[in-house]
């Protein structure tokens, strides 16, 4: 909910943003790539991309493996100025980060690198890795203290000086004894890096060429290198379900802290999902067991009960709805209006102070202020062909069980009899009725419940 | 569900319980009063005077701040009998509490003091504070050991005797390694409160009176004091939306234990939500992802299946609701009847072995033994002025897709046709049927395809 | 999900199952046999027979309580071909194992003592217990580290030798610092087994029989005995209703793991809870708060949206269930079809591609691809008595508000009009339609308000 404001510090310089998105991911188990995988409704890859944008890029590249459309169109989505990049060969980050040359040569100030599988890293944490560069640092990598560094690549330190990263595999005895481990993101400066990234070689046990050794070059050069540290939570990459479903409960756990220092009442935060753009206002209630898929803004007071999923839509302030709603796109619903269990609204304007309390569906609609709308009726907006619109008048009375056949405009103030099917306009104050004549059949059932317990019998 | 009843330890005495609720709350970013904010459905002011009761005070007092009437209005609604004080300026919890001088000079054997925004004490925890009054001590404050006690006041001891409180920004470094931490809550000897209350000065870096003071000024006139030792958790105040989120979640899991510990079975505790006063049956089965609202009551044998709400609502031995059931204030549900699936039950009495499966409103209703409502059935009790009743006799089948428009009788036994308006009460066994004749036009869909296929095509 | 196919190792040797389940269980507060108590929706008895035939045993005896038709028939349906012995008198564990002497006598080369209120153990860890048996040891005692092992019996060790178990009130001071403890199960070679069971006497505190102390008595006729050390969370053993909780965690823990490895998008694992027999397949998405009841595959690619609860149902690759939709048993859902919110479908067959979005009931139907089923159409297939099916064609279109009489037949690319009652089979292509005229009545409703409000003001 922060992460969309650009941080202001160090704007001053100019920024690219290297987004390393080529992996193939193959421990998802996926038919898809690795990075569109999605945490709080949102692309890995998309994450990474507005929080780079936020900390202050003002250009980015992002790398990604051949013949990868789906990515490209991911990146163009998300950021539309986004220049990308094909890694051809994977010969390690060195080699992905060295695609981008292109975009390196217009030396920016600064040169950020960061990974579409590592969505938790905060704006101001870049803003932390770039800020040595300023003070003419030409590398700095992001240290994090690992609970069990068994794996990552160590932090060589002299004193606060960062002499080397060492891969796991690589480090001695001693080296693996260290706890400040590599986090991957590194900020570069600008008029060094294309230099610093073509001195790497391939001379280790994998033969790869690794970004980390950009380090060792540097210090044999006589640059300055630096080490920020975070958090280590915010370093966890993804690379199995399991991994992507402990990035989803650190960032909902992040959006439900936001939400709650800023006002709003969760009852069970554990059991309220928002995304990445849920916006709400102050005493906004939302009650246990609640989803909020994209594009949702709930205004001041307005209160989710139970069981309720919004997606694309906007509650005005004081606006109840659920329990058991479901709020798809286009759902505008008005000051105070109230939504009942089991309904579903779409692309549909809710005037103030409307009520559709039960098993309602309205879709393509306009409902003026103050209807009330009972319980079963059903907007009739699809011939298998065409979607039609409803539109309701101010105050309008539509009775239980009603069809509403789209087109069709119910005047303000008018009545809809329980049960009408309704092809045709009302005026306004007028009342509409569709429906048979009632008949009785004395004594049916009694006759109808013999002959039945009869062929039981057979 | 235990702090209804009141304890009966320490009921010889009489006992005045001084609840200070005029705290303002600001950083719950609210516009409404803290001690307002629920927990379990109910207001911590609402839970705070509950437990007072149960730990057996014989009177109340309760300090609110100026140009409160919510606050008073809870209040009054949750203890009637309670005494309201007005506070009009924050000098302190001292001040506060001698907001209720009058109710002091009435010389109750024990004082207890007790915090609206404390709402997870238990009653038996005030009993343990209360104690030794009866053998002779002046003041008792409330100790817990914190794990953090950091900003907390520590608690000064010499070996068993407390001889002061200290505020975290008045103590010493010494003082500061205490981990005896006060919990707020404090008992006083009747006899003495007024005298010592009144000596408290606000020479202090804040300038405020703490009530804290009156152990060192108990202990400089000879009196003894005591402390209390209580969990960390019962003393969890509530002073953000994180903090009320806790509390909920605490008392969550006081219910869950509690309930599971008299026999129901909780298939996954940690997706339902009770409210503070709903009453479980033994071998109730409560599937996951259920949330109870106030006043609720299931009889043994009950299961309520995933995805229920109830509130106000009484589940008759054997009955069966869910999933998706949501039962409102006054639904009475008969012995082994069964609610199904998005159906919702309000005002309605559903005889013993009624069956209301699918899709179905059922509103200020009466519905007899072993009746059967079709799916997508409606009670049309509101024509937006007036609420209007359905009775529908023992062993009547209402045919799906029905609207029942209100005010109407169906007879015992009787039928009604699917998809009928029923408007005229139907008798005993009569079949009654209110829909329009069906017509058939062959080859229609082909036509209708066809030009709305060259309407696209334009 | 792994634990129904049988581990290959040690199926040379016939292995016999006794697996203890005459426990009354009265800490469950039930009236119901603690064993028959279920977790993952299936009852304890009915996993730990599971595991048992998993881990090879090739027959399989239960001894349950007197007057226990209950537990004989889970029994049954569980697995068949085992036997069923009755203990009269509870006299300990070695009294139970010898009521199924008869079981006993045919020499198995292997015996396993299982717990039926023990449903965590896992089929390798029964194979673990049966190794040492194979290389010539006669007892092999489940031993695990406790956290705090007061109340367990305690492993007597010296060196890797198993001297003896002691139940922690006949352990001396000693022994009770003793952290390896006793799980319970044990594995006994066949053909010494009913030799040391008879030897067992009851001289102890608690004038039980117990199985345990078959240990010491091998030993002292010279048998090697051994023990298979397990992780504790397997030997938990459910007593109350706030362990099964714990066991029904538990195990929903390891089938969200399972579902996560094989390439399962679980968004929020903990909010989703599976039976023991779900199946899923690649790229299945399951967002939060789903509920599986038994019976479920889902194949590969199908999305199932939040507040969805399926049982006995099969998704076809690629199709979409929910937001809260409700699928019962039968429910056979095809390649990408949809079914939308307020959806219940049961013994229906939904064709390729169809589309069943909202507020519907399919009860008893087949309907063909491609068919769009309108918001509030319902099957009415029940008429108190029978219940009839309904038959919808490729490609037809079931306008909203509809309700379809069974039995019935939509032909394929016909058309119902919009709050149509069908009565009648529909050729195909062509057009149903059943229902009333409109009429509409000028100037009514401001009459009805007028008098509505003068009613309301006497």
């Amino acid at each position: 909910m922060t992460s969309t404001d650009t941080l202001m510090t160090s704007s001053a310089r100019s920024c690219l943003a290297i987004v390393l998105a080529a992996g193939e991911g193959t421990r998802m188990k996926s038919g898809k790539p690795k990075v569109l995988h999605q945490v709080a409704n949102c692309s890995m890859l998309g994450h990474v991309l507005a929080t780079v944008t936020a900390a202050g890029a003002t250009g980015a590249a992002v790398v990604i493996g051949p013949e990868r459309d789906d990515v490209a169109k991911e990146t163009q989505k998300s950021l539309p100025h986004a220049r990308i990049f094909v890694q051809q060969d994977r010969l390690g980050t060195a080699h992905a980060v060295l695609s981008a040359r292109e975009a390196l040569e217009g030396k920016p100030d600064d040169v950020i690198i960061a990974f579409a599988d590592t969505p938790l890293v905060l704006p101001e944490t870049f803003a932390k890795l770039r800020a040595p560069l300023a003070e003419g640092a030409a590398v700095v990598a992001m240290g994090f203290e690992a609970k069990d560094p068994t794996g990552y690549g160590r932090l060589v330190m002299a004193g606060d000086q960062l002499l080397a990263i060492r891969e796991h595999k690589d480090a001695t005895e001693a080296e693996r004894a260290i706890t400040l481990c590599n986090g991957g993101l590194m900020a570069i400066r600008g008029d060094v890096a294309l230099d610093l990234l073509s001195r790497v070689d391939n001379a280790n046990a994998k033969g790869e060429y690794y970004l980390t050794d950009i380090v060792a070059i540097a210090r044999k050069l006589g640059h300055r290198t630096a080490v920020a540290v975070v958090p280590e939570e915010e370093v966890h990459g993804v690379n199995d379900r399991a991994q992507l479903a402990a990035a989803e409960r650190m960032i909902q756990e992040r959006l439900r802290q936001a939400a709650m220092a800023s006002g709003v009442t969760l009852v069970a935060p554990e059991t309220v999902f928002f995304s990445h753009d849920t916006r709400l206002g102050r005493d906004v209630v939302v009650e246990p067991h609640v989803v909020f898929g994209p594009g949702v803004v709930v205004e001041d007071g307005a209160v989710i009960h139970s069981f309720s999923h919004l997606e694309g839509t906007r509650l005005s302030p004081g606006a109840g709805v659920g329990p058991f709603a479901r709020l798809r796109p286009g759902a505008l619903i008005g000051p105070k209006a109230k939504v009942g269990n089991f309904v579903e609204i779409k692309n549909t304007e809710l005037g103030a102070g409307a009520k559709v309390s039960h098993l309602t569906y309205l879709g393509d609609a306009s409902i003026g202020a103050e209807v009330n709308i009972g319980a079963g009726t059903i907007t009739c907006n699809y011939d298998g062909f065409g979607k039609y619109r409803t539109e309701i008048g101010e105050g309008a009375f539509i009775g239980s069980n009603s069809s509403l056949v789209a087109p069709i405009t119910i005047g303000k103030g008018a009545f809809v009899g329980s049960g009408s099917v309704i092809t045709e306009n009302i005026p306004d104050d007028a009342l509409g009725l569709g429906r048979g004549r009632q008949t009785i059949k004395e004594g049916w059932a009694t006759e109808f419940r013999a002959k039945a317990q009869a062929a039981k019998r057979k």
